[in-house]
């Protein structure tokens, strides 16, 4: 029924969408005594840690067949992968990976080899951090392959001083807009993935590829904006610039205009959007996965922005559109003039149109 | 191949299954500078928290088709359990629980009001214990539910005075052996559930289903055991008394033996396995999902010990067996003389003989 859900037939996930669903459930839970400083609906929860410092706890699944193909994903890259996703939500809190705990479902067929990869995988994306992997199970999700899918599901406990936490809400109007590194690549490592067929240069394929299979979580860059105490507001890019964009809005009760011709496109992906006779900017604004950081800072202080993660050696701090008043709602500002930022990137749950 | 892996035949999870397995792919892990109290192969992992307390790191899934079936349990129960059973790992370190998040795995086709009812039941347990749920995720797990099991991933964070801490490790020859409560009803719940043609009193059905459906952390008679400073190892039964008691024994490098006649038994799972023609003791011994408590103590500590956990309104607490030397090995004594105590109970990856 692609017009929607019949009169009287029960209203499912995919009607209501992941975020939707978060907030909802999240409701219905009874009140609890407690202390939270940041609830369900951000990147990471903060709690209460020793002395003066937040505990950010979070957890990410990769899930196969949704997130991962065995044929196209190697067990270490996915180790690294399901750990790096994690890192990121901890650092876009403004925090740093303490420890880990893993939840490994698997078919009882899956060859101990393929696992032991997935966790030296792990091991090396935590040691990079200096995150500690202190505990994990592994459960049977399938009798088979062909029942069950594998899983890798990571939970991290970051930290991070209290004061220099950073949410998704707090952005005001007249902010600047920034992001780090650059936007798309891993859409555009995924779609070369599943079309072999088009090939920009092996360099420029190379960087695409890795882009998607081994993302780096902005750590450095994060810990440098936290420091500084310059910006408002911060979310990691994981379900591509306009779907985040709209997370970080929506939290802080605010509307944004990006402009278009400000976005950071690498060479690589310009390259390959040309050989695919596709448009960069639909990977740039829509693809998932690139897990760079979004912020938003008042204008006086962007330089020194900029300056603090070039000097924590970090990608370079790109400014990318304003912060306006919510009533504007969400914009792209291009050649053409201005349009309706639409929420190109990923629910993972909602029905597609 | 029901003889062993053929030569050339890659090993899979199943030859190695979840214990030994878990032990080698930790041993993969680069080494980490960061300070941690209890390390991976306990009932939880122990990490600096604020003061001298130890903060407790625990995650436990339960798969749609493994662990659970929908035909069989009702959302709230299974939201329930899905806390209890991490409630339960931390409580046997001797922890209290403090803070969860959800990673929730789903085909999107399933219906909100079923995944609202598993909160309902997530947020009463946590609710009971005085945890917070504080996150989650949701993550599609299949493009149909043919295609994808449902999966319910809990992680918790506890906490505990780091001098009370207990572990399986511990546990001395001489020692007594100790469990809360009754063994193998969890089991029997189980049982009747795909036999419904075994009736015992309507009485004892419902107290052997509510085994099974709802089982009981024992965090008061855990807290009790931790106060006194008494035990010697702690271990919670989730994988039935053989094989968590083996678990014990070789984290503490000994024996034990187990006195049959000593096993706690309620009424109502005696009742039903004389109706089922079954030996009740393989379900107080191989069956899983009891959540009561193991734990090892001094003999002249077992007094004080019991009066502990009655002052806390705990269930009872009763002396089953010994510490032995480990080259004792485990053994029941039962009416017919000694014999060797197979792991009966649960390895959830292993290929079954």
């Amino acid at each position: 029924t692609p017009s929607g859900v019949p009169l009287g037939d029960p209203e499912r996930v995919e009607d209501v969408g992941e975020f939707g669903l978060i907030a909802r459930l999240h409701s219905l839970l009874p009140p609890c005594g407690r202390p939270v400083w940041v609830g369900p609906g951000d990147d990471a929860a903060a709690v209460p840690g020793p002395g003066e410092r937040a505990w950010i706890l979070t957890c990410d699944v990769l899930v196969e067949g949704q997130h991962f193909r065995r044929e196209l994903t190697s067990a270490y890259d996915l180790g690294r992968k399901a750990l790096a996703v994690n890192v990121s939500d901890v650092a876009a809190m403004g925090g740093e990976p303490r420890y880990a705990i893993v939840s490994l479902g698997l078919p009882p067929e899956t060859e101990t080899s393929w696992v032991e990869d997935l966790y030296r995988g792990l091991g090396d994306e935590a040691a990079l951090w200096g995150a500690a992997i202190v505990g994990g199970n592994i459960s049977r999700s399938g009798a088979t392959r062909a029942e069950g899918q594998s899983f890798v599901d990571v939970f991290l406990l970051g930290e991070a001083p209290r004061e220099e936490l950073l949410t998704r809400a707090g952005a005001r109007p007249g902010d600047e807009l920034l992001v780090t590194g650059t936007l798309g690549d891993a859409a555009a490592g995924l779609f070369l993935l599943h079309h072999p067929e088009v090939s920009p240069s092996e360099e420029g394929r190379e960087t695409l590829l890795s882009a998607h299979r081994r993302p780096r979580p902005r750590v450095r860059e994060a810990r440098a904006v936290a420091r500084s105490g310059l910006a408002s507001a911060m979310i990691d890019i994981s379900d591509g610039l306009a779907s985040d964009l709209r997370h970080l809005c929506e939290a802080s009760g605010v509307g944004a205009e990006v402009r278009e011709e400000s976005l950071p496109l690498s060479p690589a992906l310009r390259a390959a959007a040309e050989r695919a006779g596709l448009a960069p900017l639909e990977w740039a604004l829509g693809g998932g996965e690139d897990y760079e950081l979004l912020l938003a800072a008042p204008p006086h202080a962007v330089g020194a922005l900029q300056r603090a993660v070039r000097e924590a050696k970090g990608v370079p701090l790109t400014a990318i559109g304003r912060v306006r008043e919510p009533e504007s709602g969400l914009s792209l500002l291009g050649p053409n003039g201005r349009r309706e930022l639409s929420p190109l990137g990923w629910d993972h749950m909602r029905r597609k149109a």
